[in-house]
């Protein structure tokens, strides 16, 4: 592996993604990508007793899945990466002891899905691993509790919040052949424009993403329009007009190669505001589409920067900012 | 790198530790190694407002004096990986905000000590970096008031139970040469043995200690007395001597050159129960004791596996038992 500018790494070795999954809940499937969304369920307990255990069900099967895509056991695998929303990351820990994989636990919020693929490239490019399964989930119900109301209070919600979506990906990264490699990585710097409103997501993020796309553009002195396509996390419409914004003053116009998963998981009449988030927002669009469309050769470059909002319910009470980070991978079609 | 058995991965460039601190609260100041610890704190708020703050503020003192030890400014180092047992990993991310260096944050909870230094020897081994700063932290009076009681509420303790640590540390990797490098590495997968009572740390650890040791000592084809020293994390006393009969279940006898961090690191006066827990009892002592001792060649071929309880208050309000992980990098002195 070698550095390219300050802050992207280009892999020297072939990192390729040989299995992919997603599952989906109710509202996702019923959205934009519904085609894609080939997996969804009804019951968002998985028939537990509580929204956190169907969770973990839930990120269980999307892992399964992902195995049984790449034609491997979990034996087969040498390294488990992920994370998720819930406190000290619960669900894929929980998981973890299923699958009987050593596991690394990763907390990057929202952009769980770049942090993971991204360490877990470059430890294929370290030598020592075949295959690394990489793996996030989000979950309505099980955050909204966490993080803001109980369900059943009925809150009303800000014109500029998101709505968590239940999805999540896994990926499994392998030195085994596919037609889709990983070639580049870039992590971001947190950034903290002092938004506090943990409502504003979006607003909150886009810095982040601005960051880590201006700070890579600049590294491999290329620009927006040297990509088929340009995805970001869950910024929302919102979210994204800003980032559009941040970039285009640096010279940088993202143009019609641009897509949030956020902004586009649900169609209008759904009425999720600016759109979805969660770490499963960017796992499931990018599992589902993004790489379906890699695969068919539709786009032959791909830029994924999912961003993570990376404050807690303790530091929004005593008055701190919400400090954020957006990792990136580029994706390409061999 | 290249893999040693099923579990094990030995670094062929070599990873250096460069640089380390430790900063140690009051009462552990007073402990078995208050000759290591030079510095202290006597304010665990640190002047700010709030024990969590106060966290946030040390943890930033600690990474730039490792920064400073190792010689560097933070624009010198391209990673930063770590850690710490509030919710969301916040500590850090706050810290990683202000240091300004790319950031991935890792969820391990007392066991992200050695998942920190694993995870970053190998991205050094995969050619891109030339430094890496890893760090962690844990604060009893953040630590006690998130996951157990109210510290006002003055709980009884059971005679079975640790206290967290006011302590953290931070590590320096690198390409640059020093007379410390980490030379193999286990990661370990997660175990349950069922244990529910999350005052008991170290009966639901000791299992996770055990499955990771007896993995590198089978992958490596070596023995307890092979090694100058082992070193656990936080099993406290309690959770030392299960991991003692366990592995000599197995036949591997850890006999006199095995220490538990957690057991160490406070008097029997202190009236610690087990001994100490959290992110920094294993931090601080590696930092302070173990790596000191390794530079003036007292030992010269060290493990280190730091255990991990990867539980949240919900779950365990949810009935579910502790999952818990180990995971192991070996250091020696060159």
């Amino acid at each position: 592996m070698k550095r390219v500018g300050d802050f992207t790494y280009e892999l020297e070795k072939k990192c390729y993604i040989t299995g992919k999954s997603v599952l989906v809940g109710e509202k996702e499937k019923t959205g934009t990508f519904k085609k894609y969304f080939c997996d969804s369920v009804t019951d968002d307990k998985m028939g537990e007793k509580t929204f956190e255990k169907g969770e973990r069900r839930m990120l269980f099967e999307i892992d399964k899945m992902a195995l049984k895509d790449a034609g491997l056991k979990s034996s087969d695998v040498s390294l488990y990466l992920g994370g998720d929303l819930m406190n000290q990351i619960v669900t894929s820990n929980f998981v973890a002891e299923k699958l009987q994989i050593p596991f690394v636990g990763i907390y990057s919020a929202c952009s769980t899905l770049t942090a993971s693929l991204g360490v877990g490239a470059m430890l294929i490019e370290s030598g020592g691993f075949e295959n690394i399964l990489c793996s996030t989930i989000s979950h309505f119900s099980s955050a909204e509790r966490q993080y803001r109301y109980p369900l059943e209070f009925g809150n009303q919600r800000q014109c500029y919040s998101q709505w968590t979506v239940t999805a999540g990906g896994a990926f499994v990264l392998s030195t085994n052949k596919s037609n889709i490699i990983i070639t580049k990585i870039c992590f971001g710097k947190v950034q903290d424009y002092g938004v506090i409103d943990i409502a504003n997501m979006g607003a909150a993020m886009a810095p982040a993403a601005y960051d880590t796309l201006k700070n890579f553009f600049t590294d491999t002195n290329t620009e927006p329009k040297d990509y088929d396509m340009i995805v970001s996390g869950d910024l929302g419409k919102l979210g994204s007009d800003i980032l559009r914004d941040m970039l285009l003053k640096d010279g940088f116009d993202l143009g019609q190669n641009y897509m949030d998963c956020g902004h586009s998981i649900y169609l209008f009449e759904e009425e999720s505001y600016q759109g979805g988030s969660g770490a499963g927002c960017s796992a499931s669009v990018v599992s589902a589409y993004i790489l379906e469309k890699v695969k068919q050769g539709v786009f032959k470059k791909v830029l994924v920067v999912a961003t993570g909002a990376l404050m807690s319910t303790v530091t929004n009470q005593q008055g701190d900012s919400i400090p954020c980070v957006a990792h990136l991978v580029q994706i390409e079609k061999v």
